[in-house]
């Protein structure tokens, strides 16, 4: 079909995402070259564990085991990083940069934590990064953002971006499951790992967020300052009362446009069980973006996996091989925005954030107790949108009173709990989970 | 921020979608100069009506009148086209070509039916044509498809892709209306035309469709081989039928590549109420697609509206504004794959299509009378998935019958209607609606 010289790519990593970029690439060599106009083959793939590669790969592809050492192979155009982490992954992606390759990478947490230092060396040298794979897998949030929205003042972004904690949070609520229940059935299942850390705690959404924010509003890459809380403090029967309610909790990544600054934030949030987002159940993740020409959208898919990955990874090196030989300003900026043109807005603190609650208290089942609270919480002017008390109190007279306030800062509401744990009727222990209306 | 020169556009038209561009081109100019590098500007609007176009566009923009002999201009480099229709939006657009301009336009119909000649005109000239806002509004479904989506093979397309109707049956279904009824209030509130046939019939969806299905699978552009069915027969009862099954009606358009040819094919779609696309409601789209390596994903936004297409037509701008001075293998192309490559796989005609049915018929409620349909329907080869049958019968002793099928081909179950309408116990009138699991 076409007289051109294969791309030739260097595959550093060949676990879950090496593993699936090796296999959709041999089965989808046609249709891919059909696209691209060019055929696009792997040189080498570099590996720790050569045996473990050649499994994979069997005998037709050299593998090789100093990542580093092998980007410098004059014969290769682009270098793709699916190691993962901070150590290799980053040396590996500086090196072939410094030796003038075009870098694809599904690295989330490298770019989250060192972005800006690799988009500037790759600036320097005329490189191309592409990182579809660093976000939502196989949905293209990157390039929707940075092309397909790019005419319009993105006003938020809100999406389930951990696949692991969308599992334990589906299973907790279809089964009534207590948090470690879930755990431990997605560590059965492998939807989580052996250490959940990362993903319970929202450390890699907020990786992912990260970007996302940087994307939508071209500010720098600042991971260092996302509020962060994961889904490990929830409780079923938290999950229970906002279900009576009519919402759903959901472990989201918020990154929002306000007049006195950027919000940057994951954590547990409950969301009306009729956004379409509320109904995204299992491993699978979802975007939802607030534009100011197109309105609310939504891009759902498969968020993490062999395949699903790949394929991001995949059309980012299509994408790399026909801009290849192109003049820099006929590329996409790394981050959507003209490096000259990223805005300074600051990152909002989370007690300035302003948002509504979910709160549930343990009390005394005396009468007067919610008067105490209602009154608490209107001294600090916050008020109260709608209430839920269970019935008579249990044996021990206590029963759970449960409020969801009108939108507050922060700050405000954790002075208004202050005092409100300090009521005598008030049992220790409370849930306070931020609620969004996403409309 | 940048030296380079201000991008100058033709814009010919200034209706819903044409004003739309002007706002949001106006309000956004410095987040979209942040992106893209450089200025962009219409440099004239073309119009019929001037002082309509007046109206929108002040008197800081000149208003030309003949958009065919406006688009020779040699100041302009892009010719948007948002007139609409298959007139002089066709001779605008051959002639910008032939001036050496470069294409955005939102014209399904057109591309639907004249895509091959007005890519080729325009490869033959090395101009861009980008269409995004062709299909589903602000989704960028086209982007999506040709590059996000790039190294799968796709399996199947299906798309809610006509707001009109997915209106007419949301509210049809929330309010118990006759399509009559939902019809005349999509017409009071603007979602409907006073002529809506294009909507209602399923040709515009058709039209989008058809584009997809190129895109998808490397075809060229067939509309005259689609199959086209619209939502005019669907009765409230049936939806009534479909919900209680655990199903939802919506107008499909539904593209899939099979051993024996391209499903191409828009019909009413019995829908599992579990699927996501089963709760996209009002005027909304949505487009699934099913791909080898990246799984299901899911596209949701506003289908159509003056800022939300327009927020599609800058995205090409923008797109087209990179790479206008970009080398041919630079750009992607215009149907996804290499014109070289295209693929002369048929489309499939609808009788040879394998899809399960829902089936309602209204017969005298006599003994018997079920035993005779399971057989009619037996003895075509076409097994039962589900039987729901209204309690006794009415007092002129008639009753529904309703029927799930497994997967047959419509030739088969044609053949079968046949001689269940000839059954003496079954009514003239039956409803026949096609069922597809979207899994």
């Amino acid at each position: 079909m076409t007289a051109m010289e294969a791309v030739k790519i260097g595959l550093l990593g060949i676990g879950t995402v090496g593993s699936g970029t090796f296999r959709v690439l041999e089965r989808n060599r046609e249709e891919i070259a059909r696209r691209a106009g060019r055929r696009i083959e792997i040189a080498w793939v570099a590996a720790r564990d050569v045996a473990k590669a050649r499994a994979v790969v069997g005998d037709a592809i050299p593998v090789v085991t100093d990542a580093v050492a092998a980007v410098a192979d004059p014969a290769i155009d682009i270098v793709v990083e699916v190691i993962g982490g901070t150590g290799v992954a980053k040396d590996a992606i500086l090196a072939a940069i410094a030796h003038g390759k075009h870098i694809v990478t599904a690295n989330k947490a490298l770019l989250a934590l060192h972005g800006g230092e690799i988009f500037a060396a790759a600036s320097a040298r005329g490189a191309m990064i592409a990182f579809e794979g660093a976000v939502s897998g196989c949905i293209p949030t990157i390039k929707v953002l940075r092309e397909g929205l790019a005419a319009n003042r993105i006003e938020w972004i809100a999406g389930i971006v951990n696949g692991t904690s969308n599992f334990i949070l589906s299973e907790m609520r279809a089964k009534g499951l207590p948090f470690a229940d879930a755990l431990s059935e997605a560590q059965v299942l492998g939807y989580a790992e052996a250490d959940p850390t990362f993903d319970v705690e929202g450390i890699d959404a907020a990786h992912k967020l990260t970007l996302l924010s940087a994307i939508g509003f071209g500010i720098p890459v600042q991971f260092d300052k996302a509020y962060v809380e994961g889904i490990t403090a929830l409780t079923d029967r938290d999950m229970t009362y906002a279900e009576k309610l009519g919402y759903r909790i959901k472990l989201l990544g918020i990154a929002r446009r306000t007049a006195r600054g950027i919000e940057l934030r994951v954590h547990p949030t409950l969301i009306p069980a009729s956004r379409l987002i509320a109904s995204v159940d299992g491993a699978m993740n979802a975007i939802l973006v607030k534009a100011d020409a197109a309105g609310v959208t939504l891009y759902y898919g498969a968020g993490a996996g062999s395949e699903p990955t790949a394929s991001a990874v995949l059309a980012d090196v299509i994408d790399v091989t026909r801009l290849m030989r192109a003049e820099p300003q006929e590329r996409v900026p790394y981050l959507a925005f003209q490096p000259d043109a990223l805005s300074d807005v600051g990152i909002l603190p989370m007690a300035e954030v302003e948002t509504s609650y979910y709160l549930r208290v343990r009390v005394r089942d005396d009468v007067g107790v919610l008067a105490d609270l209602a009154r608490t919480l209107a001294d600090a002017g916050i008020s109260i949108d709608a209430m839920l008390q269970q019935g008579p109190g249990d044996d021990r007279g206590e029963t759970d009173i449960v409020i969801l306030t009108h939108p507050t800062r922060e700050r405000s509401f954790d002075a208004a709990m202050e005092r409100i744990v300090a009521l005598p009727a008030v049992r220790p222990g409370y849930s306070r989970i931020r609620r969004e209306d996403l409309g």
